[in-house]
């Protein structure tokens, strides 16, 4: 067989099936992955354009952040050690006021996917405003995006009323559906900011699409409780709607009883966890332990890079490999190989990618990720996901690979001038800083 | 004025006073920081042998793991996902019981110092057998180590007994005390491994030499109730003893009433907080956010790499800054720039080496770290101190000084072949995994 590309790796994760095969290489052609079998058949069987050896390392699918506000990497640290209510109604939420405009998400969400691609990550799952232009953005640096079609009972700079968001995103959708790095979730922002009558909108259009949705729930006690005082609890409220079902990535769900775990197992929905930002901002913690053990996708994401503060998805699957056993008081809880998964395959799952990417499956697209093990905070290597999960640096990360181009390069990323981004992401501190001064002064 | 290193650097965190100094220097003579002042002013009053610009950089003490058993580095990713009884009784020990020599310490205790130092570490307070060694591998490498005069009430390859253990530990001390990168603390293991009599003899040492007493305390929930059930909670019974005094640096500290951490507040002691080494043996959460309000000196430390997985400070004081706000359910608790004082000054302060290192202090040794925040992942800079501990990496460590010697240099490691480092590495893993897998069979 003749293929574009063949990687060998030292290690190599294929995630489904949960094991880990060594000397093992992965050949990719039109860029799919088109074989995964030990290096010396490869050797035997297999010729390429390109051949890469990879001795040190650990060859694994690229990772899925499964939930982010790309463009908000320009607040980055621009408010820390606030809760959630203080820090979105008093800091962020008058900066997007007077910023979140094309120019700000176009230079945000570059920002963002140097950072993510540095980092293993290859696709992302974002829910902001213009997604047009992170859809533009994407495709030019050559990443894959699942976009959100943000709805929100209020207006914004992207649109006046849920009407209007909804016919943009699903016009842009229509535009753009057959775009290979492009796909499209409902975004709906959260129980407390879309009224019924949109979300029954919406859950009819997914039901026809089998678009999935996107939304936070239970993000905060707060807001479980106003919802509860008001009449339900939110999750209770969706259902009713009908939006619990296997379309449904529910992101956050720092609040659920044992009840509400049984159900979300029932109904099939996602959960995606997003540890760091939940401890940051005290928002409380997700049960993963129990919701893994129910059986209910787990998907991991890293929020926005002003709640976080980077979008490292190897810390945030550490996080929250970590996190679980504090959190379930079982250190047994989310091993180190579901945490994976997590990240990888169930985040794939969340946004409705699960057939394409995830996983090192012939047929699926080559979104690969390779890390170098061979650094002394990572030696020795008894266990490779081990290894991967509890102690590799995003630094480690030493070639990725999207659709099967190479993105970067002995951990340089390609195509992109970074000093460029580091220059435009600080005139938009300045910019907002002299705005904040002022509205202090 | 004349010195032999001058480092201009973008931000200059001094932690004391907490403060960002921008365009600031720091002078380097004798090993020790002579000057901070303004780049501006330095550039004009000072002439150096070498001269360093780090205009993308934060300059900052170098960080003080103060809690490490830096050999079981070796044991890395060894036993996961496991609680902690578990995981030290039917791995750890018997691995230990097996291996734990002299050799297995130098080379163990050389690659955590190799990890360390590669992400800002310049000194660590260590609990292990075989202090002797662990002692000529700092010496060898350049790096401040604290060794801890281990006791323990059985016997291991170190000791017979805790009188043996006591005099190695103190003739060792006797003989190395004039080295300046070294320090000593008396080094009980935790309640429940010495008994009273030790324990007295310990105090009476540490009072008359005024020597830091370094010990696991209330480290898990089993802990504290098994000693409960047999007369008196830990920290009681440690109190009773005498040991509860601005000496102490209690390790872990999980299990804390608000009678105790008033306690903690009143004798002074210093509370060394492991967060990434209690979430994953799920040992419970030690109240960070509450001690610091009470005005009880916090620390920082790593634990051991075999259960953590790795050695990195950076890591590890945005873990503590992350828990704390989850762990007092508010998101104010412990801010960032508390979390990097414990990092730095709060772990000289708990090894009793707070008036020679852990800020930037004219007269103290000059132990820095330089952190390069010009990638992706840190920009744009609203404050350095957020950058630094919400969204650095190692990684971006491009310059440590010990004692105003470069031990690393653009991210390289200076002296030390690190290739070798990770094959001896390896040689360990082999045996102790051909070990292993003889007992299971």
């Amino acid at each position: 067989m003749h293929a574009q590309t063949l990687i060998h790796a030292r290690w190599v994760l294929p995630i489904e099936p949960a094991q880990v095969l060594e000397h093992h290489a992965v050949a990719i052609d039109g860029g799919k992955i088109v074989a995964v079998l030990p290096s010396t058949d490869a050797r035997e069987q297999i010729t390429a354009d390109s051949v890469f050896e990879r001795p040190n390392h650990v060859l694994m699918p690229g990772l899925v952040n499964a939930h982010t506000h790309s463009a908000m990497s320009l607040m980055r640290g621009m408010a820390d050690d606030l809760p959630l209510m203080t820090w979105l109604e008093q800091h962020i939420w008058p900066v997007e006021g007077q910023f979140a405009s094309a120019e700000f998400v176009r230079d945000g969400s570059r920002l963002a996917m140097a950072e993510m691609l540095l980092g293993g990550t290859t696709c992302f799952n974002d829910m902001y405003f213009f997604p047009d232009v992170v859809a533009d953005e994407a495709q030019a640096l050559g990443m894959r995006a699942s976009l959100g079609m943000i709805v929100l009972d209020f207006p914004t700079a992207w649109a006046a009323n849920a009407d209007e968001y909804i016919s943009k995103g699903v016009g842009l959708r229509d535009e753009l559906k057959h775009h290979d790095l492009l796909s499209f979730c409902f975004a709906p922002h959260a129980p407390y900011t879309v009224s019924d009558e949109p979300l029954e909108r919406i859950r009819a259009l997914a039901d026809e699409t089998d678009i999935p949705v996107h939304m936070h729930v239970h993000e905060t006690a707060f807001e479980v409780e106003q919802a509860a005082a008001a009449g339900s609890r939110p999750l209770a409220r969706l259902d009713k709607l009908g939006l619990l079902n296997p379309n449904l990535n529910a992101v956050h769900m720092t609040q659920l009883d044992d009840d509400e775990i049984a159900l979300c197992a029932e109904r099939g929905l996602s959960v995606t966890h997003c540890p760091e930002s939940n401890l940051k901002l005290a928002s409380g913690q997700c049960r993963t332990g129990d919701l893994h053990a129910a059986g209910v996708n787990l998907a991991i994401g890293t929020d926005g890079a002003a709640s976080n503060n980077d979008l490292d998805m190897l810390g945030e699957l550490r996080s929250a490999a970590l996190l679980a056993k504090a959190t379930a008081n079982d250190a047994t809880a989310l091993p180190a190989a579901a945490a994976l998964r997590a990240a990888t395959l169930g985040g794939a799952h969340a946004i409705g990618l699960a057939d394409s990417i995830g996983s090192l499956a012939t047929g699926k697209w080559a979104d690969l990720c390779c890390i170098d093990l061979a650094q002394p905070a990572t030696s020795p290597v008894y266990d490779p996901i081990s290894a991967v999960v509890y102690a590799a640096a995003r630094s480690q990360v030493s070639d990725v690979w999207v659709a099967g181009r190479r993105k970067v390069a002995d951990g340089e990323l390609q195509g992109v001038a970074v000093p460029a981004l580091l220059e435009t992401a600080d005139a938009w501190r300045a910019r907002i800083q002299a705005h904040l001064n002022e509205a202090q002064a």
